[in-house]
């Protein structure tokens, strides 16, 4: 059960407080407070866990500051979009909003590997009039004797840069705890020059250790990666622990399919899933082109097939895009053979354009269609 | 190894005769003549099949007739793309042009059940501005004990009523032989009204002995359904015993893939291959949303599910699309729960329409893109 | 439902007709006759299709020659296995029992290739106490450059030797209608030497009209391929439609499944789905070690990965062995990699028996399991 | 390059230290050593990593103590088997031999939920003779409202009622490097009255982080199970990850693929690669039937669909099992449907015991099979 509480209401009035100890002494139900953030208001939702079906739900809806009372599902109780769809949705980092109503572009480097690639980047990045990109310092790699990623090591740099060339906020994979203390001490030292979403890798989808230290901070949003061979509904799964431990400000990005089916691109794309994940929760869906198609195959009409699966998931509705781009694509240490050029940038960024441009139409389009009844 | 002739040879000309008689006395090898007729001219090409490593390219290319020389790849070797990627490419079928450059809609009954629906469906496409159309009369079922199709019964008022309402172009699946010659009868019986593109389901894909008899005929065009459980390279071979056998009219079908993974929708769509297929040969290719999503699920945005699939292979290319619609979804025998109302189509073709547009659009944006080689 | 008849009544008896009347008259309801022939005696069960539920059961059971009336569920009507568990299983064909409780060995030549190498294989056997044998004259291939098989200009040298050698039965695949007949005009022609089973192989398992063809003809066995990238339950519904059609005598073979994820095997080995297929249906459970396998890598411990995966079917249960040899597997036109060599065979029947011997004896054991009941 | 010293080399003579000293100064060469503590004889294995093509081989087989200089290939190279298929297997732990060679039991609970029903488990195990179990006291659940084990709470019960019942060792899986320092010290405080080896589960299999940490340590032995979705070779790379670190006491377990081609099984089982894992690497290879199987259900032959999954892992050559069994399923919190109740025990010793003895004989028969050479 989730109870909402009016608008802005302020912890310490002492309706709030009488609002508290009822639910807090309700038999066995354990409470959970969230609080959603928004532009113009603040929003507080609190959850009653446990066996709720004796709860008097009227009683609890003329509480002081309370304004609805909600029976949710069991799947994805906090992530979940429930009967009432008009709940507070998306979040905003460093004054850059995340929701599922908008679009933001991360393209950077799938691997830092030196401070002047990461300098280059940057650079095109602030020219073409970006403010977020992604940047791996901690990689994981399936062969142990691979390159592993500078680490903490490059740290430093990659922050002092992004400060240098205006951008807001960096797409960072971590492993370990101990990563996020890593760059939230360097980013302490070195005066905050930009923000970080931390980012859950495939492999570490159901790693439940790491999303529970990684819900229980707040400092740093999170976007988190499909996982390999589980069902959609697991990885949504993996969102909820996040939540479930008080970080709802949470992306989930589609990076495709491992199977022998999606060759000869590196995995089957997926992002037919983008409106499903919408449909089915309230975080805002990214897309990783690359890491889908990963290669820089081109098709007979001159677009390649990177762009292709980008403007993919743009049409569809796609709120972020994770992409990777390389000053020396050859020289690149991890995963070069998908990297765009830096010369490709511009067009890559009109081609997004004109396609969310036409998502937009599509959307002005919907509003003609009956909705008719389904139940068959 | 690959002769093409010069454009609109005549094959009653002496150099013609004396071009073949040369061709045909090399030793241990077979020759194959394919004919692709364009809207402007026709284009003879000839295949030498068997150890061409001993044959002299140079003398054969100073045939009287012959334009140019080509060793093809062993893969695909008549609907694979080549070295020589200028080659006529599409066919012409009952005045319409099937090609990898333009896009045809095939909106349609999955299953014929009623005279009275295909009426009301065949009056729907004609006021819609539509000439082509699916209906399928052989339907291949899981269960031994579901409908079958109607079959050959219902061939006669599905003509005809293609013919009344202006309907050219039928997709229709046949799973036997005698399902090519019911279908030729009744074309005959009933004066040709309309025509016919033979479909194969994916569940035939590799029933080889039906695409060699599909293969033979050239009265048909062909829909080849990308099948279950095998990988692209092998469906595409598939396409290749088609056009191996003669019939080279033959358009590739994208209809997802089979897998838990593609959850909740009945298939992982799989149309980020549009551009590959494309890419690896000369086919014209077609997406199947219906089946790929399978319900008429709604995303938050409004639109269907089924639409943004749509929209995804079209932005990204596709150039036939087969959807199911029925005039009473909830009356269908086969699939209604994926099938869209006959009111949602004028908004289903604006929304492919203006899709469309953009992707043109993109294509412009592409010749902006240099040429990098991405030999690593 | 079910209509299960008296041991060996006789069809021509005023009883049996009047039974057969009766429920002929029966409205809306069709009926089906299928006749299980054991060693001991005939059994006949007629099948009443459609909606049962107003039938008046007790009376039926009351007709002259009704033994009993059985409620079946939807799924695998004829082959299924039903609460009446103790109904005729298995079948004869050539003096040899087809059954869940006995095990069969057809080691052979996947595809004929020469006169001499079908001797050599059919010497061999014969040399080890074998009387049947797998031997491809019609060959599916992915590409259709591939050699196809000789096709019925083998079938004459093939059907002379097996029976110079005593052979009884043959396993060969069919991939068309005309494939029976040819070789049923073989087996005439050279004066039935020895006997046949028609292998469908896993690409055709959903050629619902071959399945139909030859569920309606009785002269041959069936042996029935595990579909790719189907489910279980969609491959034993093709076997269903064998029985639908009337031809129950159905071996289902199990050959590993198409992934990636069985690498460095050809195919993931599916053999625990032995029992289970046992458990759901009534028909003997052949395993294809070959096929699944693919190569003949050693274990260290001396065994080939072909007699492990034939040894865990075995000890799970199976009914059947399809296994590839070859007199000479460097010179194999088809899966040379895969064939064991002849001086492998009464190693390989050695390894088979002690493996089934031990089957045996788990059988034994399981007596001594108490029942619990697992209803959670 | 591997460098293989006499056995029993002592490392603080003076042979040793001259041979250390030269390798340790190979230019741009990272030395790591590994040591093999076997029965009769301690093995020290010196990698050298880095490029090694400049490096003189024979001048290293002339230092002092170095018994072999071995060429390895890139994959698997601590844990796989090169060309030198001789050098020593297994480790000893608590007593207890591990290795390719031998086969032991694990039978237990998959999640501790009382104390009581951990008493009646370690009782029936000291019963039936056994001294491995295993006990789940941290669990990885997909859904984060799901109960996730009494973790450290549990153990100090879990390892007592081990002493008390003769339990030497006990596999448990650990998701958080946390999970071995609490194990460690409750192993402490109750006086080390049985062993642990640490489980690393499907979900934590490329959890690099966990992997490299494991790795470390020495006090334990590790046991991987295979990883969802990703290959075999890629869940045998994370071995290597282990090894690489420093401990080479690692079992790898195969527990079914995640597909729902494995349908009605909770996975596929996939135990088939039990002789792979052996010729691949050097690992014992464990399996995993109950998490493979998922049910209760019983084949017509009386046997558990477990005992048969048990059985075609143990004919193959497996070396351990790991199974759930539970004092009342019904009231298991994890996996209830699939444990085996305590009067199956006896049974499945006896089944487990009657394979092996015939895994045994095959492997004797093994001894007449010819070796071909079977480059083709």
């Amino acid at each position: 059960m989730l109870v909402i509480l009016r608008p802005n209401t302020d912890e310490k009035s002492n309706e709030f407080i009488e609002t508290w100890k009822f639910l807090n002494n309700l038999p066995e139900i354990q409470i959970k407070k969230h609080i959603i953030s928004g532009k113009q208001q603040k929003l507080t939702e609190i959850y009653l866990i446990g066996d709720t079906s004796q709860i008097d739900r009227e009683q609890i809806a003329t509480l002081p500051v309370v304004e609805r009372v909600i029976k949710i599902s069991e799947t994805y109780r906090i992530i979940g979009r429930h009967k009432d769809q008009n709940r507070a949705v998306g979040f905003d980092y460093k004054g850059i909003h995340f929701s599922q109503e908008n679009l933001q572009i991360f393209a950077g480097l799938c691997a830092v590997d030196s401070r002047e690639h990461t300098e280059l980047m940057m650079k095109a990045l602030q020219e073409n009039g970006q403010y977020c990109t992604r940047m791996g310092a901690y990689k994981p790699r399936t062969n142990p004797y691979s390159f592993q990623g500078h680490g903490k090591n490059c740290l430093p740099y990659v922050f002092e840069l992004a400060g240098k060339y205006g951008i807001k906020v960096i797409a960072m994979e971590v492993m370990h705890e101990k990563h996020i203390d890593e760059i939230s001490s360097c980013l302490e030292l070195t005066g905050y020059p930009t923000g970080v979403i931390l980012q859950i890798g495939t492999r570490n989808i159901q790693n439940f250790e790491l999303l529970k230290t990684i819900g229980r901070q707040k400092e740093f949003p999170v976007l988190l990666k499909r996982g390999f061979g589980i069902t959609l509904s697991e990885s949504l799964n993996a969102a909820e622990y996040l939540a479930s431990e008080g970080n709802m400000n949470v992306i989930f990005c589609l990076r495709g399919i491992k199977t022998s089916l999606g060759d000869p691109h590196r995995n089957l794309v997926d992002f037919t899933h983008v409106p499903v994940v919408k449909r089915l929760t309230r975080m805002p869906v990214c897309i990783d082109p690359s890491h889908s198609v990963g290669s820089r195959d081109r098709a007979p009409d001159g677009l390649l097939e990177i762009f292709h699966a980008t403007a993919q998931g743009i049409i569809a509705g796609a709120n972020m895009i994770l992409v990777d781009f390389h000053p020396n694509p050859k020289k690149a240490l991890v995963d070069g053979p998908q990297a765009l050029y830096l010369d490709e940038l511009p067009i890559f960024l009109e081609d997004v354009r004109i396609t969310r441009e036409t998502y937009n139409n599509r959307c002005d389009l919907a509003k003609k269609l009956i909705t008719h009844d389904t139940t068959l």
